[in-house]
């Protein structure tokens, strides 16, 4: 086992890290999401001086290798956060409520890809493309915002910016690996048993979703959304900025692996040419157009995963309404839909 | 081989059938909708004389079992029509087309699954629940609309009975029976290589399915939808009689074998009671509600697989818009999406 020798603490007096290689800890780096983590941070030459796993005492001990080194598995405790100047945590909810105090009273900032300090005032819920600034405005937490909003924002945030949006049409097509990295197994194994004329049975997901779908199975709300309808109402209100933007979705898990696809109908207060939504989305960042008509050829899942853009196409007015555009988009879930947005989230505190 | 003797031809003087058995032809008995019509006729009792199946010459020659009987498949030709009061076709529109004149010349009733006719005057285009009255109106063929469509007008119509419509906005989740059963079996084996860790390849459908899913490949109009959307909204008006009805769609394919299911946002001139649509689907004609919020049970393409009705579900409020209600629904597409819908359409014209 190979370490680098920590870095001597320093308290961060700013919102942004120090200008040094930092001490990094991954909060659940076994999960789909963690795993993706891992890969980026090394991808993106992200400055890292220690890099710390962080686990349940069940994973404690076990080792992963990254970037050339082979790193042993941590039980997560408050001690283990000194030191630390970001901490990546994706495992789940509950654990982030845990170790949040000892995160911040140890001076590192918290780039969270739960639920669940989202809609918390005073942390910023940041999609780079969209609201950077806000990243800033930090106390400690930032919010990784929920996958499908993620890449719904980055289709969004280019038009409202030149044309009023009054309301939101979205119904998405999810993949598994919004469940994690089990029900991808989960979806390939009940596949397999449907191939081979037997009867699936979900375990991981409430049902089998071999050649199914079904409406997301996040608990139902009084007003009959399920929370991954609402995380999507109200986080691109958070993260647009547009607390009264009227927006309802339906969200749906289908049988792909790892990417989600959305179909969002947009209403603005004027038309707006199609052409200048298409040339506007085409220069966006984050944003890839696949759009070629006489081929009938637009965004397809297979098309994003593994990679970072979104990718947004057949862009066209709708014929219902002289305000509203029609569009579709896809965007890799475990990719820009989490880690990617977490490692941005944490570049905009480095120092320019 | 055992045939019955041909009933003896009589001119039929009103657009209803004799009160005799009848002698009917299946036009593509061999596709994935023809063999659902062979199963429902027999299921439905259909008061069948002499069963005729018609086909290519390729395919002519071969025979098929039918309620007891072997029968062998004739080269389809004007002659092949004297003396059958009823053809069922499903071969595809430009096999419709061909056959058309024939077929009313021969004093035959023409039920055609293709989209040939669906669009003229004077075609009656019908789903029994909903518009039955049409179906006697015809002049020698009655269309069967498209599946996507006849399973929407199931939950739309009653709603729109209740209370003015104002726009509809759907996203389909289109199974691949729609392109006909070799694409259901290329899905099945394009999984099978991604589950072997190969690269699966479209060959029936443009791109594979399997695990993945894409915006529907029919042809691109002028106005930026594909013909399947246009399908949607023209024939939807058609049926329900509603020729400004404002109406959207994306129609997407996604990897499930053989029913398709629905996101629809409806839009209303007032508000409608969500109490009170739920009432109105779970006495509706053809229509199953499956709606559990505790256990976050809601219809599923698994429910209706091989299944007549139309299941609805998870009726809400739409929080961004007052006159507005959610809904989601799953039909099985061979048999309530065409062929039952194509042999209930029949049945309306059986003597009472």
């Amino acid at each position: 086992m190979s370490r680098q020798p920590a870095v001597p603490f320093t308290p961060r007096l700013s919102s942004s890290f120090p200008a040094r290689p930092l001490n990094v800890a991954v909060l659940g780096a076994s999960g789909a999401v963690g795993q993706e983590l891992l890969l980026l941070l090394e991808e993106r030459n992200f400055p890292v001086a220690e890099l710390k796993l962080l686990a349940s005492a069940r994973s404690a001990g076990s080792t992963q290798q990254w970037n050339g080194r082979t790193i042993t598995l941590e039980e997560v405790n408050a001690a283990a956060f000194e030191g630390v100047d970001l901490v990546l945590a994706s495992a789940g909810g509950s654990v982030s409520r845990q170790w949040r105090d000892a995160i911040t009273a140890a001076g590192a900032v918290m780039v969270d890809n739960s639920s669940a300090f989202r809609m918390e005032e005073g942390v910023p819920l940041v999609v780079p493309e969209v609201n950077p600034d806000a990243a800033l405005a930090h106390n400690g937490v930032i919010a990784n915002p929920n996958c499908t909003t993620i890449l719904l924002t980055l289709a969004l945030a280019p038009l409202a910016a030149r044309r009023p949006m009054r309301r939101v049409v979205v119904s998405t097509y999810q993949s598994a690996s919004g469940a994690g990295a089990r029900a991808m197994e989960e979806l390939k194994t009940l596949s397999q048993t449907v191939l081979d004329g037997g009867t699936p049975q979900g375990e991981v997901l409430p049902y089998s979703l071999a050649f199914n779908l079904f409406l997301h199975n996040s608990p139902l709300q009084a007003n009959s959304y399920c929370e991954e309808e609402m995380k999507m109402v109200n986080e691109t209100r958070k993260i647009m900025d547009l607390p009264d933007l009227r927006f309802t979705a339906t969200c749906v898990r289908v049988p792909v692996l790892r990417a989600h696809s959305e179909a969002v109908n947009i209403e603005f207060e004027q038309p707006f040419p199609v052409e200048e939504a298409r040339s506007l989305l085409s220069a966006a960042p984050g944003v890839e157009l696949i759009e070629d008509p006489a081929t009938n050829r637009f965004p397809m899942p297979t098309d994003v995963t593994g990679r970072d853009p979104v990718a947004v196409g057949r862009i066209r007015q709708d014929i219902s309404d002289p305000n509203a555009l029609e569009l579709w988009l896809c965007g890799d879930q475990i990719r820009k839909g989490a880690a990617l947005n977490a490692v941005q989230l944490a570049e905009l505190l480095l120092p320019s």
